[in-house]
C-alpha cells in the first residue's frame, strides 16, 4: 500500500544493501515516519518486543528475517538456535511468531551451513509473499459482502472497524482492511468509521494513518460512539480482525470488540471477522472459558502518547494514586458473529462453517 | 464530600467575603486543585460556558449564584434581565440551567430592588440545598440495591460507572455516586470500576479523583473494558447518571452508556440509572427519535489533555488530516434499564413505573 504516494510493504530488504532489513517504526506513527534498519537478529528481536513492528502476521515475518540476519552473522547450529530462542521470547503468546520460527528452523537446520544464508533469505521472502497472498484473498472474499451492500443501497457503504487489522499489521493489504482496499480498487464508494481503540490507540494512530495515505474516506471516533451510530443507521457493516479464533467460531480480538458486536446484533448490522486461517486454534472450543486474556501495564491506561507540536510525549490522564486495570483482549461469542472471512472464503462462525472451508480438520 | 481531607461543596460563598462565590476549576482536575473566585455574573457565565463547572445540577446552582452576583452590581430589572439572558446562553441545551434562572427571576422581579440582594442570596442557597437533599435521597434509595447485593454475596460489591455523575457534577453526593458514598458510610465494602469516558475523560479526571479523595476503592479502565469484566462476573451492578429521561424511561447519557447497557443485559448484570426528577422530560416518549444529540468539536477526539509532569498540555493523537466525529450522548432504550433511582424511590423504566412515583404527572 502507499505512504506519501509511494508503494511499500511493511518489511523489505534495503535497496542497495540486502544485508539490512528495513521496517517502519510503528511506535512513532502517525506523528513521524521513521524507517529502521535491522542489522542483526538482536535488532529484529528488539523491533518485535518493543513493538516497533506489531500485528501477528508482521511479527512472524520479522522473526523470519531475524533468522536470515542471524545466518549472515553465523550460520552454525548453536548460534541459530540461540537466535531462535531469543526471537521466540519476544512476544511469547504470538502464535504466528512460533510458527514462522519453526518453519525457518526446519528448513535451515537440514542444510549445509554454507547454503543457509541464501535459503534463509528465500524462505523469509516466501513467508512474506504467502502472507500477502493470504491477505489478498481475504480481501477478495470480503469484497463480495461490500459489493452486495453497495448493490442494495447504491450509496457509499459505511464500515466500522476496531483497532488496526490493517496492512501495517501484515505485510500488505491487512486483514479487516483488505476487503475495504479491494472495494476502493473496484470503484465502490466506502466510508470507514475508525474506533480510536484505547488504550494503545491503534485505530487513531495506525488505521487512520493507513486510510489517509490510501485516500480512503474515513472518520475517527472514540470507542464509545459505535453504538449510537448503529442505532441511527450510520453503519452498514462492521469488519474487525482477530488474534485467535476457536474451532466453534468464538473470536478473541482487541478489548472492546465484544461491545461493538453486541451493538451490531441489537441493530441488525452485519458483523464480520477477517482472519488468516493461521489464527484458528482448532484445539479449543469455548473462547470465554479457554482463551487466557493478557493483562498489560497500567501506564497504557493512566497515560497517553501524543504529539505536542514539537515532539511525541506521554501525558498522565488520571490522578496520581488511582490504579488501573488493562485487559488487552475480549472474546466475542460466535453467536454475535455474522461470518468469518478467511483466505479460502466466507463461512458461518460455527464448527460446521469452519469445517466446510477446512475439511482437512475434520 | 472531601478533598484533601477537608469537607467541601462544589460551590460556596467565600468565607470572609460573601460578595464572592467560589468554585473549583474542574478543567484543571485532577492535575491541579484551583479554587476560582466568581466576582460578577460574567465570571459565573464564563465558568459555565467554559466548563470550569459542569454537571446539570451544578450548572443550575452556579447560574442562580450568578444572578445573586448580578444583584450585587445592579439589582434593577434591566440589568438583571440582561444578566439572565447571558447566563441562559452559556449552555443552551441544559434544562436545569433554564429552570434555575426561571426560579430566581420569578422570585426577584416581584420584589423591591432594595430587597433583591438578600433574596437572591437566600434563593440561590435554597436551590443549592434542595440539590443536596435530592442527591442525598437518591443515595438513600440506591443504597438498598447495593445492600441487597451485599447481603447476597457477602463480599465487596463491584460497581461500574460511566462518566462523572458524581458530587463534582452536583453540589454534594452526586447522583450515580450517591448510593456508593452512602454504602461506604454504612460500612458496606464496595469497589468501583471507573470508565475513563473518552473523549473528555470525565471518568479518569473527575470520578477517579472523587473516589480517591473519599478513599473509595476503585480501578480505572478504558471504555472498551466493561464488557469483558461483565462476561467474567467482575461487575455486580452498573449505576450511571442521565442528562435527560423520557416519560417512557429511555435515558440520554454520555456517549457509550448504551454499549454498557447492552453488555449488562447480555450478562444479567443489573443496570440502574440515578436521576433527579428534574431530568425527566415528561413531554417526550421515544428517546431515540426525539432526543437531539449534541455534536461537539473534533479536537476533543483528535487530541487529549494530560499532565506532562510540569504542566497540563493538549497532545494530538491522530494524524493531521484525519477528520473526527464527536457525538456527546447516546440513548439507552428503557428495555435495557433495570430501574430508575430517583429522589422519591426506585421504579421501573416504564411510563407506569415513573407515574407510580410521580402520580401528579398523570
Amino acid at each position: 500500500m502507499r505512504i506519501q504516494g509511494k508503494h511499500y510493504h511493511t518489511i523489505w530488504l534495503k535497496e542497495d544493501d540486502e544485508q539490512i532489513v528495513q521496517v517502519f517504526d510503528q511506535r512513532r506513527l502517525p506523528h513521524e515516519l521513521i524507517i529502521c534498519d535491522l542489522k542483526n537478529y538482536k535488532d529484529a528481536a528488539f523491533a518485535i518486543s518493543d513493538m516497533v513492528v506489531r500485528g501477528a502476521p508482521l511479527i512472524g515475518v520479522t522473526a523470519a528475517y531475524g533468522l536470515y540476519l542471524a545466518c549472515l552473522e553465523d550460520s552454525g547450529d548453536v548460534f541459530l538456535k540461540k537466535a531462535a530462542k531469543e526471537l521466540r521470547a519476544t512476544r511469547p503468546t504470538a502464535v504466528n511468531l512460533m510458527w514462522a520460527i519453526d518453519a525457518m528452523m526446519e528448513k535451515l537446520l537440514d542444510l549445509d551451513e554454507s547454503d543457509r544464508v541464501h535459503a534463509a533469505k528465500e524462505k523469509a521472502g516466501e513467508l512474506k509473499h504467502e502472507d500477502i497472498e493470504i491477505c489478498r484473498n481475504i480481501g477478495l472474499n470480503g469484497l463480495s459482502v461490500i459489493r452486495a451492500l453497495y448493490e442494495k443501497h447504491q450509496r457509499p457503504i459505511n464500515i466500522l472497524t476496531h483497532c488496526n487489522a490493517g496492512w501495517l499489521a501484515t505485510t500488505d493489504w491487512g486483514t479487516a482492511t483488505s476487503p475495504i482496499y479491494h472495494a476502493v480498487k473496484e470503484g465502490i464508494p466506502v466510508h470507514v468509521w475508525v474506533d480510536e481503540t484505547r488504550p494503545r490507540n491503534q485505530g487513531a494512530h495506525l488505521t487512520a494513518y493507513e486510510l489517509l495515505q490510501e485516500e480512503v474516506p474515513h472518520t475517527l471516533i472514540v470507542d464509545n460512539t459505535g453504538g449510537h451510530l448503529m442505532q441511527h443507521g450510520m453503519v452498514d457493516l462492521v469488519i474487525v480482525g482477530t488474534d485467535r479464533t476457536t474451532a466453534h467460531g468464538d473470536v478473541a480480538n482487541k478489548i472492546g470488540t465484544y461491545l461493538k458486536a453486541l451493538a451490531a446484533k441489537d441493530n441488525q448490522v452485519p458483523f464480520y471477522v477477517a482472519l488468516p486461517s493461521s489464527t484458528i486454534d482448532w484445539e479449543i472450543k469455548d473462547g470465554l472459558k479457554e482463551i487466557p486474556i493478557e493483562q498489560r501495564s497500567q501506564e497504557e491506561v493512566t497515560s497517553i502518547m501524543g504529539w505536542t507540536g514539537e515532539k511525541v510525549q506521554r501525558v498522565q490522564i488520571s490522578p496520581i494514586g488511582t490504579q488501573a486495570a488493562n485487559y488487552g483482549f475480549d472474546v466475542t461469542p460466535a453467536r454475535l458473529v455474522t461470518g468469518l472471512i478467511t483466505e479460502r472464503g466466507i463461512c458461518k462462525a460455527t464448527e460446521e462453517g469452519l469445517l466446510s472451508l477446512f475439511p482437512e480438520r475434520k
